[in-house]
C-alpha cells in the first residue's frame, strides 16, 4: 500500500500552451485515489507558493474548471522564476519548504517545469532523506525550448512549434503578396539557448520558394557576410526573403545578436534589451542589402497560443502528468517522467523515468544532423523528428462570445499552519 | 443582357486573413457566367499587374485551389502599395491601364482594397467615361483597420480582432502566471490611424481582473501621468498590468509614440522606426513605474492569422465579392459594396452600394460612444458592435503534416498584347 498523505502540484518557469494539461493529468489522477492522496493542493506561483504557504485545495475547485485545464494555456496554478541554489547556499529555503510540507502532511510533490525545477525537486528530496521525512518528489517535464536532457522531446514544444510554423507560413504569404514594397521579413521566435523553435518553423517550407528562406539558430554563429549573401540569393531567386531568427542567436565572439546592434538592443537606461535580435537583423538587411525589412515578434503570445495547439502535445502533456502520479504511487521518487520514442512512422511513444539530477544539469541543443550543411535550414532528419509533434488540432471550449473559455480557478488559499 | 467582356480582379494594400475569400467570391461568381465574362484574369500585384500587363487566367487554375481561397490568408493574386494620384498627375498610368484593358477586352474591373484602391477604381472609371470606353468598376471593401467610410465594418477586421483578442486573453494569462517576475506586458497591435483593432482586444476582458487592463487608442492622446496612474492602479488591484497599444498612438502634440521614445524608436541610421510604440510604453513603465515589462508585437502575422479567423468575417468577405459581380452584371459601376447591419441580436446584415468617392475620401475613427469615459477601455456599445464580428470558427484545409494547406496558384501569365 502506498504512503498516505497530501500531494502538492506546482508549476514553474515560462508558461506553455499545455503545462495545464500536465497539471490536469496530475490533479485528476491524484483526486481519483483519495485513499492515498488525502488532499491535492496547488502551490500558488510554484515554489514561492510553498515558501509563502500559499496553497489552494484543488478538490474544492469546480471539476469542469479542472478538466478544462486540458484546454487552457499558461500556468493556471501560478508560476515563478524563483531559482533555489545549492542546499548549502539556500538551505533555509529548502528547510522552509519541508516545514510547510510537514505542517500539512504533504508526502508527494509534483513539480512541472524545466532544468531548474528538476534541480529544486532533486535537492528537496535529498534534504528530506537527510532529515528522514518521507517525501516523494516526481518531476514532470515542461519547456517550449525542448532542451531538456533525457527525454525525446518536451511537452510545450509541439504546440509552440505548430503555432510558429503556421504563423511563418501565413506571414510568409504576406511577404509574397507585398514583396514589391516590404521585401524582407524577420520573424523572431523564442529559444534563448537552443534553436528548436526556430528550426520547427522550417516545417512550413514545402516548396523551394516557401518561407522561411533562412533560419538563424543559436547553435550556428551569425556571420554577417554569409547572411547577406543568403539574403541576396533569396532576393534573386524569389524576389523576397523571409528570415526566422531565434532570440538567442549569437555572433562568432559569443555576443547575443540583440546586444550587437547598437541602439536597438539597449533600453533607455543602457541596459541590454533581450529579444532584440530581429531588430538587429532588420537593420543589417536594410543597411547591407539595401531593401526594406519588417519585424514580427509575437513574444509571450507564442508560448501560450493554445488556440492552435498540437493535439499530440496536449495528449502527451496530460500523459506525463498522469504517469508522474502513477510512478509516485509505486514509490518512485527523485525521477522525472520522460518521453521515449518507439517509432517515427507510425508515431509511437512510451514514457520512462530518469534521475532528476540528469535533467537538472543537462541541456540539449539542436543536434548537428538536424541542421543543413549551410547552417541556415533544417534537414529531412529534423522533419522526421519534429513533424509528429505538431500533428492534430486540439479542441477548445469556445464561449458564446467567439473567444475560448479557459480555466478560471477560485484559488481560495488553505489555512496557514506555520 | 449584360455587356460581354473579360473581368480583371485585383487585390491591393495590406493582406488580410479573408481578402482571398472576397477574391473567391468574385472569381467563382464570374466564372459561373461565361456568357458575360469571356475571361477572368487576376492582376499580379494589384494595379502594378495591370500597368505591367502581368495577369493570369483564373480559369486555368485548379478549381480546388480557387475554392481554397476561402480558407487561405494573404493576397494570393499578389498585392502592392502603388498609389495612383489624381488624373492630372498620373494620367499616363490611368491611360496605360485602359490601354491594357482595351487590348484584352477587359470590361469589368473588381478592385479589392481600401481607400486608395477605391480612389484608383473611381478615377479609372471616370477616365473610361471620358474616352468612351465601356468599363464597369466595382470596389470590394477590405481592411483590417476597419476605418472605411460608408460600411458598417470591413472584411478582414473580424478576423484580426478575433486573433488579437484571443492572443491578449492567452498572453494575459501568461502575465497572470508570472507577475512576480514579469509584471507588465505591452501588446502592440496594428492600426495606424484608427484604434479598432486595439479596441477589439477589449473583448477579451470578461472579468474585472482580466487583460487587457489598459487600451491605448490612436483616438486618445497619450498622457504620461494619466497612463502611469493607470498602471499603478492595475498593479495595486491585480498585481500586474497588461497594456494593449495601437501602433498609431500619439502624444498630445501629435507625435507617434514610437517616435517619442528616443533610442527605442530610431534605427541605427537615426531613421524613425515605425511600430515602435510598444517599446516606448515598455520604457515608460520601467522608468516611471519601476517594474519590469515585456513587449509582444506579432507584426504582419496578426493580419493574416487565418488559422483562427472569424467564420462571420470569412462568410461576409465572400459575400461582398459575390455581390460586386452581381452588381456589375446589373450594370452598376463606380460603386463599392457595403455591409449594412440589420440587427445586432440576432446578428443580421445585408449588403448595399455606395459611391467609390465617398470611400476614397472618408475615414472612420473609433466612435466616441465606443470608448469609455477614461479613454482606456471599451464600452458595452462597442461590445455590441464588435462581438458578432468575431463569432464562429472558420474551418481550414489541414495538410497531413499538421499545418494548413493554403492556395498555391501557378500564376502563368497571359500573353502580352501591348
Amino acid at each position: 500500500m502506498a504512503m498516505k498523505g497530501k500531494a502538492v502540484v506546482a508549476q514553474s518557469g515560462g508558461p506553455t500552451a499545455v503545462i495545464n494539461a500536465s497539471a490536469a493529468g496530475v490533479i485528476q489522477t491524484a483526486l481519483s485515489q483519495p485513499d492515498i492522496f488525502t488532499g491535492v493542493y496547488g502551490a500558488l506561483n510554484g515554489v514561492l507558493g510553498v515558501l509563502n504557504e500559499e496553497m489552494f485545495d484543488l478538490s474544492t475547485e469546480d471539476p469542469t474548471q479542472v478538466d478544462r485545464l486540458r484546454r487552457s494555456p499558461s500556468s493556471l496554478l501560478g508560476s515563478c522564476r524563483h531559482k533555489l541554489k545549492s542546499l548549502d547556499e539556500d538551505r533555509g529555503d529548502y528547510e522552509r519548504i519541508l516545514e510547510v510540507f510537514k505542517a500539512h502532511d504533504v508526502r508527494y510533490f509534483f513539480y512541472i517545469g524545466g532544468n531548474d525545477s528538476m534541480d529544486t525537486a532533486s535537492k528537496l528530496g535529498q534534504l528530506a532523506r537527510e532529515i528522514d521525512y518521507d517525501l516523494i518528489c516526481v518531476g514532470v517535464p515542461k519547456t517550449i525550448d525542448n532542451d531538456l536532457a533525457e527525454t525525446d522531446h518536451c511537452p510545450g514544444f509541439g504546440s509552440v512549434a505548430k503555432f510558429n510554423a503556421t504563423a511563418v507560413m501565413e506571414a510568409g504569404l504576406d511577404t509574397l503578396a507585398l514583396y514589391t514594397h516590404d521585401t524582407c521579413t524577420v520573424h523572431e521566435v523564442m529559444g534563448r539557448n537552443a534553436g528548436w523553435i526556430a528550426a520547427a518553423t522550417g516545417l512550413a517550407k514545402r516548396y523551394e520558394d516557401d518561407a522561411p528562406h533562412i533560419i538563424l539558430l543559436p547553435e550556428v554563429p551569425f556571420v554577417m557576410e554569409k547572411f547577406c549573401d543568403g539574403v541576396a540569393y533569396s532576393l534573386k531567386h524569389y524576389n523576397r526573403c523571409f528570415v526566422v531568427c531565434g532570440e538567442g542567436v549569437k555572433t562568432p565572439d559569443g555576443k547575443y545578436l540583440g546586444e550587437a546592434g547598437g541602439s536597438f538592443s539597449k533600453d533607455s537606461f543602457g541596459h541590454t534589451q533581450l529579444g532584440g535580435a530581429a531588430n538587429t537583423v532588420r537593420a543589417i538587411i536594410e543597411e547591407k542589402v539595401g531593401v526594406k525589412a519588417r519585424t514580427n515578434r509575437a513574444g509571450t503570445a507564442q508560448r501560450v497560443a493554445r488556440h492552435f495547439a498540437s493535439a499530440t502535445d496536449v495528449e502527451e502533456a496530460y500523459l506525463v502528468g498522469q504517469k508522474a502520479v502513477e510512478a509516485a504511487i509505486e514509490g518512485v521518487s527523485g525521477k522525472m517522467v520522460t518521453i521515449e520514442r518507439v517509432s517515427d512512422d507510425p508515431y509511437q511513444i512510451t514514457t520512462g523515468l530518469c534521475d532528476l539530477e540528469l535533467v537538472a544539469n543537462g541541456e540539449k541543443p539542436v543536434a548537428p544532423e538536424f541542421i543543413n550543411e549551410n547552417g541556415t535550414h533544417i534537414t529531412d532528419a529534423f522533419r522526421q523528428y519534429a513533424s509528429p509533434l505538431i500533428m492534430g488540432e486540439a479542441p477548445l471550449d469556445m464561449g458564446d462570445d467567439g473567444l475560448p473559455n479557459y480555466t478560471r480557478f477560485n484559488r481560495a488559499l488553505v489555512e496557514k499552519l506555520t
